[in-house]
């Protein structure tokens, strides 16, 4: 058939080609910044659909409009899994997304470390919405550097770390590899986890697979759930809990339900029901997925 | 900013642009046919990604690669939900994937209706791999015409009535609104159940909410869930059961676990678990779907 079907893209469209044939895009209200810094070019778009969004190097990171679904699930699971998080550390997440979701867990005393000033200079300048004040707050420490480099020799420092990266493609791929989650084991207290994303469970199972296989090598219990991100390719992303001792699968309706209450916090998507569910994997993500 | 990116796009890609600024594609390998018939523009395609695609009056209607995790949803929640499901109407589902799995279900007779042949010669010729074989089952009763005029007059004829439409624009609306819905529970048993599609929960709010409103004005238990569907917008789909008197949300594990292990079918998203999760929504969508 020679039907090829005309380009139907008019105006500005930012568009997001993957290599396996796959694109998606929205239509751009206005385009806000471009910078190059040493580690990655930094985009900031204004799009109709999903308001502002965050490019690092080409892929899309975050927009105002769906945050809430990536950053509450990075953090709520696994800070409603540890009894008592205190000390947390983030590795990544320069847009403040996740900074703002631990704050809101009353004890916590956290350190962000973002390799990227200008990821959070420009975050702070254009998509303000999004960290929502967090890098004001007096309880946030930020350190500029690599994470890879902050948690060696600290050991027994956190109670939770979570891993808010890019994909792992460039300068994020050591952290989704064995030599980084030995040091993330070693800063970890005793009873101390590890939250990371995961890469998509539809378009990425093979980098799925591989972290996965790296944090089996480290940590006894390593738990994979999944949540909606319709900004992302296949609109839903997946997350890893590994673990020293508690299990976010182990854990009744009841306690989870009293640790939200506690910490008095609002939320549009978690809820310990939706902490339940998201662990329930349909079969062909469980399967590439595996056990412990 | 003057930096409007060139498209990045080559060769041959079916593009689905959104009236609210969103597109998504896939790269064609090859377009297969086209036909216009008194219903609808009708188009097969190819893809690297997504294999052979149905394609009707410019939409994704169903994929070979992730038919399944639609049709398993759309057919196993309410055949799993009913006790004894025997009679089953199908209406629409020209695909043949959501017959296919009805008849996975050892005790049905269903009936199928759909209003354009065409798009069922069109499947069985160019996707046979989604109805894989079940136009041609004996058990099968396939009937070309209107549903809407079908049901009339068959009173208290189905335990199961299965809405694979779609989406509401065009021929279809009528198969969204409250007239239908009344005609559909004067043809279920005392007993019986709908399920349909039930758009978009992510970019088709209002339509969501418009259909509920709708089923609730007729039946006592309205309950939507939702699952994985990566090619269409947003990667998440909403089905709802509207039923007389079975809950689908009021079944134990044990005896979904007991149904299921009965019928003896394979699945690669439908298990007892998904079923139980699929009905725990995010606030942000629980919100839109409300309540009895």
């Amino acid at each position: 058939m020679s039907t090829e079907a005309a380009n139907p893209l008019s105006g500005d469209w930012y568009l997001e080609q993957e290599t396996f044939g796959y694109v998606q895009g929205a239509h751009v209200r206005q385009r806000l910044a471009r910078a190059q810094t040493s580690f990655q070019a930094i985009e900031l778009i204004d799009t109709d659909l999903f308001g502002r969004c965050l490019i690092l190097d080409g892929a899309l990171q975050t927009t105002e409009w769906d945050e809430f679904m990536y950053h509450e699930m990075l953090v709520h699971v696994p800070l409603f899994t540890h009894p008592n998080p205190r000390n947390i550390l983030i590795i990544g997440g320069g847009d403040g997304g996740t900074l703002r979701r631990v704050l809101e867990h009353p004890a916590t005393q956290p350190v962000q470390v973002e390799i990227d000033p200008a990821v959070i200079d420009q975050c702070r300048k254009y998509i303000p919405a999004i960290s929502n004040g967090a890098f004001s707050d007096p309880r946030a420490k930020v350190v500029i550097g690599d994470g890879f480099e902050f948690i060696r020799n600290r050991p027994a420092a956190f109670d939770v770390i979570l891993v808010d990266s890019t994909d792992p493609v460039g300068p994020a791929v050591p952290l989704f590899e064995e030599p980084f989650y030995r040091d993330v084991s070693q800063a970890l207290t005793d009873d101390g986890l590890l939250a990371a994303q995961s890469n998509s469970p539809i378009y990425m199972a093979s980098q799925l697979k591989a972290q996965l296989s790296n944090l089996r090598a480290v940590f006894p219990i390593v738990r994979t759930y999944i949540g909606l991100v319709p900004t992302y390719p296949g609109g839903v992303w997946s997350f890893t809990i590994a673990s020293k001792r508690h299990d976010p699968t182990r854990l009744s309706l009841d306690d989870l339900s009293a640790r939200v209450a506690s910490a008095g916090l609002t939320t549009r998507y978690y809820t310990p029901q939706i902490h339940q569910a998201a662990f329930v994997l349909p079969p062909f993500i469980a399967e590439l997925v595996g056990s412990d």
